[in-house]
Parts: C-alpha cells; sequence; structure tokens
C-alpha cells in the first residue's frame, strides 16, 4: 500500500470514528445521544488506535498534518514526501466526514440546532476569543508531539505496536484539554471535514465558520513546532 | 477442542457479556440501570476480548459470520469449514442469550416495557429506514473488517494475542457508529438471539421484530465483502 | 514472600480497591458519589489489577476461594496448600475491608441509610431471590473461572503478566452480569468484608444479613466446579 | 536529557493533563463541564502515562516526591541526587499548573466559585478532618507505593513500559480512593500547583488553603514510608 493510499485510509477511519461519536452524542435519535464527554475522549481515542493499527505499518500512520510537519523538520522524513502526506490527510478527513454524514443521515435529518451539526464535522469553541484558543490548542499539540517524539524516537511515524499509547496520549489531551476548543489539535482533522460541511447538502445548515477556522490550523502547527524545538534541544 | 466447540464457547461468551450489559442497563431492578452509553459499549468490548482470549488459540475466534466469509473470500480459511464456524456461532449466540435470560429472569419480570425486553436480544434502528439502517451496519462492519484484516495478516482468524486490539476497535464502531442501529456488525449475534428471544417463555414479550431481522444479517455482510475487497486491492 | 503473605496481601488491595469504590460511590460527602456503574465496575477491575500484579509472581494470585477450589480440583495446585489459600484470602479481605472503612472513615458517619453503609462491604440482590440469585452468580464465575483457566493454561495461577487481561475479563463481568446480585463471584470477596461489617463499630449499622450471605459463597462456587468440568471435558 | 530536566518534564505534563482535566470539568463554559468522576479519574491516569512514557528512559519517571523518597530509603537510588528530584517535580508542577492556567484563561474568567477554581489547582477533603484526611492520604499512597515497589522491583525508578501498568495503578486509586480527599498520593502535585494558585494572577481568588496544605504533603509520605517498611520487609 502506497503511503498516499495508507494515509488516506487511516485518516478516513480516524474522521469515521472521530466525527462519528460526535454524530452519535450530539444528534438527536441515536442510541448515545447525551452521553458525555467519556464518550466524546474515549471514541476519539479508539478512533485514533484504528487508524494506527491499520496503516502504522505501511505510513506511519501520521493522520495529522502536525505530525507530519514536526518529522520533516526533525529531519525523520524528507520534505518531498510532506506534501503526499498532507493531501492524502485532508483528503482522507473529507471522504471519512462524508461516511459519518451517510452513515447519520436519518440523526442529521432528525436535528434541527445547526450548531450541532456543525459540531459533527469540525471545532469551535466554549467561549470565542482568538489568543485563549490559540493557546489551548498549541498546548494541547504540544503535548502530543512531545509524547509522539519520546514514544517513537523519530524513526518515519508510528507502528502499529504504537497504535494504543499514542490512543491513550490523545484520550489525555481530550480529557484535559479539550474542554476550551474541542481539541483539534490536527489541522487535517478540522479541515477537511469543514471542506465536507461546506458542500454536503445537510438540510438547515448553517455556515462553516472559516472565521475560526485558521485556529486549529495554526494552533496546532505552532504547538508542533515548540514540540519539535523542545525535542530537538533535549535529545 | 474442535473448531465447533470453540467458536460456539467464544460466541456464547460473547453473547452472554454482550447481550448481558444491554440486560443490565435497559431492565429494571438492576444495578448497573440507565449507566449509559460508556456502559453498553465497554461491556460489548469486553465480550469481544473474553470471547477471543478463550478460543483464539483454537478456532481463530471469528465469533461473528461477517468476520468468517471474508476470510473465506479473501482465501485464509478453506470454505468447507465455513459452516461450521456458521452453526457454531448462530447456536454459541442463542444458548448466550438463554444464558442471559436466566440470569436476569427477576429483571425479565419487573420489566413491563416489551420493547426493551427485545432489545436485551436483537438491534432495532432508533429511526427506522431500510436504506439508511443497512448503510451505518455497512459502515459499521467495513471499519471491523478491515481492522481485522490489517491486525491479523489473514491467517485462520485471531489469536489471543489480538483480543485487546480487536475489543479495541470493537468498542470504538460502538461508540462512534452504533448511535443508529446499536451496531450489530454480525449476523450471528443479531440472528441466535433473536430467536432466543422467539422462543423463550418471556412474559409479555413483543414479536421478535422479523420484518427488521434482515438489515443486521445484509448489512454486515455487504460491509464485509467491501473491506474484504479493499483489503485484497490493497494488500 | 510466603504464599500466605502473598495471598493476604493481595486479597487486602482487592478488597482496598474493591470496596473503596463502592465507599466512593454510594457514601455521603464524597467526590465521587453517584459516579454510577462504570465507576463502580472500573474500580473493581482496578483492584484485580492492582492485587494480581503486585503478588501474581508470589501465589498465582488468586485472591479468590472459587479460583482456589478449580486450580485445586484440576490438580494444579496441590490440596494441602488450599487451606492457606483460603484463609490468607478471607483474613486478606477482613483486612482490606477495614482499611476502608479507616479511609472512609467521616463519610460512614456522613451517610445515614444503613443498607448503604452495608453495602461498601458485601453484596445484596437487587430482587431477593434464591434460585435466580443463585444462577447469576453461578453464571458470572462460570465466565471468570472460564477465563481464567484458559488465559493461564493451569499452572499455579495468575501472574503479573495476566494482570491486566484478568481484569478486563472481571471488568466485562461486571458490567455484563453485576446487574442482579452485584457480582460476588468470590467466596471470600463477599465473606470476609461481611464478618468486618459485623465486628466494627459503625454508627447505626444493620444486621449483616447472613440470610443472604451463604448465596454469594455457594453460587461462585458452583460456577467454579461447572467451568472446572467444562475446562476438563474440552482441554 | 538529564535527570533535572526530565522529572521537570514528566511532571509538568502530570500536572498539565492531571490539573487540566479538574479544569475541564469544574470550570463553566467547558466541553466536559460537569462529566464526571470518571472523566477526572481517567484524565489523571493518562496524566501519569503521558509523563512515565516521556520521560522513563531518561529518570525512571518518578513524578512524585513520595515514589523519590521511598527510592532512596530503599537503596534504589543515592540520596545525592533526591534532592535533584524534588527540585524539578515542585517546579514541573509549578510550571504545568502555570500552564493549565493559560489553556483555561477564558473558562477562570468565566467562573465566580473560588473554591473551584483552587480546585484546579489543589486538592481539598470533602469533610475537613485532620486524622481522617491523613489517614486517606496515607492509605491511597501506600497502595501506589507497593505497587510501584513490586512492579519496577526497585531499580532507579519507572521506564516508559511502566507507564501502562503505573497509570492502571493510580486509576484505581482514584477510582476506590479518591474519595474523602481528591487523592493527593504526591506532595509535588499538590503543593507546586498550591503555589502557582498563590501567584497567578487568577481573579475573585480565595486563599490557597495554607492550613489544608501540609496533609497532602506528610500523608504521602507516610504512606510511603510504610510501603516501604513493608516491600523492605517481605522482599
Amino acid at each position: 500500500m502506497s503511503i498516499f493510499l495508507a494515509e488516506l485510509l487511516g485518516t478516513a477511519l480516524l474522521i469515521i470514528l472521530g466525527n462519528g461519536v460526535v454524530a452519535n452524542v450530539v444528534l438527536n435519535k441515536n442510541k448515545g445521544q447525551n452521553s458525555g464527554w467519556i464518550v466524546i475522549t474515549m471514541g476519539w481515542a479508539m478512533a485514533v488506535f484504528v487508524g494506527v493499527i491499520t496503516v502504522g505499518a505501511y505510513s506511519g500512520a501520521h493522520l495529522n498534518s502536525a505530525v507530519t510537519l514536526s518529522l520533516a523538520v526533525a529531519g525523520a522524513i524528507q520534505w518531498d514526501v510532506v506534501p503526499t502526506y498532507l493531501a492524502a490527510q485532508l483528503l482522507g478527513a473529507f471522504l471519512g466526514a462524508c461516511t459519518v454524514w451517510a452513515a447519520y443521515m436519518k440523526q442529521f435529518e432528525a436535528t434541527d440546532d445547526a450548531d450541532l451539526k456543525m459540531a459533527v464535522f469540525c471545532t469551535s469553541p466554549a467561549v470565542r476569543a482568538t489568543v485563549p484558543n490559540l493557546i489551548t490548542e498549541i498546548v494541547g499539540t504540544f503535548v502530543l508531539i512531545v509524547a509522539v517524539f519520546f514514544i517513537v524516537k523519530p524513526v518515519h511515524g508510528l507502528g502499529a505496536v504504537d497504535a494504543l499509547p499514542i490512543s491513550l496520549v490523545v484520550l489525555g489531551i481530550g480529557l484535559s484539554l479539550g474542554g476550551p476548543t474541542g481539541y483539534a489539535i490536527n489541522p487535517a482533522r478540522d479541515l477537511g471535514p469543514r471542506l465536507a460541511h461546506l458542500v454536503l447538502p445537510i438540510r438547515n445548515k448553517r455556515d462553516s465558520d472559516w472565521g475560526y477556522a485558521w485556529i486549529p490550523v495554526v494552533g496546532p502547527i505552532i504547538g508542533a513546532m515548540l514540540a519539535t524545538a523542545l525535542y530537538m534541544g533535549l535529545k
């Protein structure tokens, strides 16, 4: 399996299960409706687990543009494969979000609240404030990338054997740092599904909140670069 | 232990714990009543864990007709053992459901709602709609079978060492894709207990909803075949 | 460390964390009050984990009279060490329960409901009915002992490496079969703390419900013997 | 990476995720607000996991002054490195708490209750009573240190491979013994963030409850010494 297909499949699985758990918890007419933060965070953790265990052996399972950029800056992957990773992640995230929409079709129909319908796709802050929102995304991604570096000792990425530890790291970040902004900590995770929200024919949808869309891209990249600098200074 | 007995025992354990957790959460007079989606999904995940760790060394612990069919199509098992697997799974699921009924006898007596009593045995959709319900089961089983293929690299099935990863995959599917239909993702898991619901002398029971019964059989098979095709195309 | 001391320490840790989580959830003035079935069952699972990982290398960490009897019947341990195991387990469980009382002293004082105070120590059924209660304990212990046999392939017991799988098995039993009787599935776990309830100077305590006390002893033993027969017939 | 930097980084990660989960659950305007004890305890467990897996290879990931003192008394580390560990832990905990404040800036602004704002930083008892509070912290830390000793067989501390078991031990302690005092079980975990609470410009904050501050220092040390004595007597 090529890096492109592996990253596409892995990121699609990440988003199918990640956006899927949000759909289950926030949309009407669901068996898991209102089942709370433990369900959201465990769902995202298992999403990471499934994505990494499935494609880790093929692409290193970055599944996250911030991981790819950090590994490139640290010299663990070549810069010329970076566009392949980023494109596959964005496309995989987009297709994953479309799959969630298909799997939850009647639940989208049964839900009037346009904010909740958008929440299935992409993050939005509990309190809108540029600098604090950026800081929260920076801190969350910083913890993720520090852990990634010290778990994998930069080779080209994560192997299947890293699926459990990295999913527990993401569980921890979600439980502990997800409160203010919903922990995007991954540009592709937010941007791909936001594009899906833009183009899918969802009934009574709202705008896709493009004014906020740069924060879950820039914040994670800043956090990732800080973690990369720390790792390169300490290693 | 023969394949037949191993699959029967493993699937019975799967259903004892899987149907059991639903009984605990939905029936009256239970210490776990109304304890929510995290309990349901963790219970099913641990059901998979116990089934696979117990019989993985003997039959490959398919415990799921969709897994058996996928492995046969992929050439990992011979077609002539398929009927043995399918029969053992169906019988094991039936016996497991009868065991749950015995363990929760007074709770069935204390519950009037016939829909809840049926929910202990088999799945039903949150919103009844043929194509959307099929799609949800297809997507859930697709994720399961893709993960199975990439975790085990088709040998004859799952070993005891795969019990934890596969239970986490099922946890993820339940949390994230279980909302609309209750994630059968396994024909035997739904059909065997539905037959138990038909024949057991449950007080004030409803019909066994045979109009829906084909969806958790056909949906998982379609999803499994799509995943098998993907795996065979990509490997 | 001798078998006696290891089993005593391991069972005391099991009960400190197991009875402890019930105290946290059911008594007044607790940070975990009313935190639900997932907390109870995860707490008992981690109690098993801590007990087994701590003393597995020394005594095989039975921590459960039903496990000891099953291993003796299966020929995995000698009958002449059985009294040592049983005595250590009972004493360890008693001391563990006393420790919980000390750690939750002000919470016992702040709680008037005598049934809740007894629930910290020992099990009682959601619906009192001899045969159904026995069946539930039989089924739960049957699942436990089957899993133990197939996880450890009877040597003298569980090693530290079995701590995670066996704790997940107990998590599954609690989630799925704990509803009707509170899953004693272990004579020592129920009897030792019940004796502690009898002798400790708890304010406004009720009687220790000795009419029920034989069920969480006899039920687990029957379930364990059925599992042992199954294992010896199938192996 | 030096021991000082490793312990500082590991303890900072512990507190970022540990104090972070409290912030998410208790402060207003959070996606995880009021999500309960399972979120708190899983968050702290994953905090331990991330801290240990990140720096275990460099410093033995004590991250806890009680662990350091126990290992020194047991002869597993030299006394002359103890001050380095203690200073790094305290400074790391302080910096971690400041990071949580930055990540939850708007949530602190949106919360009026000064007790809740302090709870993000340090522990306080559900019922204030010196001896019972001390006992609870002693019991919790005793369980932790016993488990640490028997998991790692005193070498200099925990390795990355111990991250999962030790995080499950802390999960168990939180679930089962955290009710009365909020389970500090670590002097640095309480004292470092309490100092951060003292100096940070938090709007409408209360005093930092210095009358209680000695209990989560002295209690854990007593519990650790009892566990060390037990281990040295039994090994």
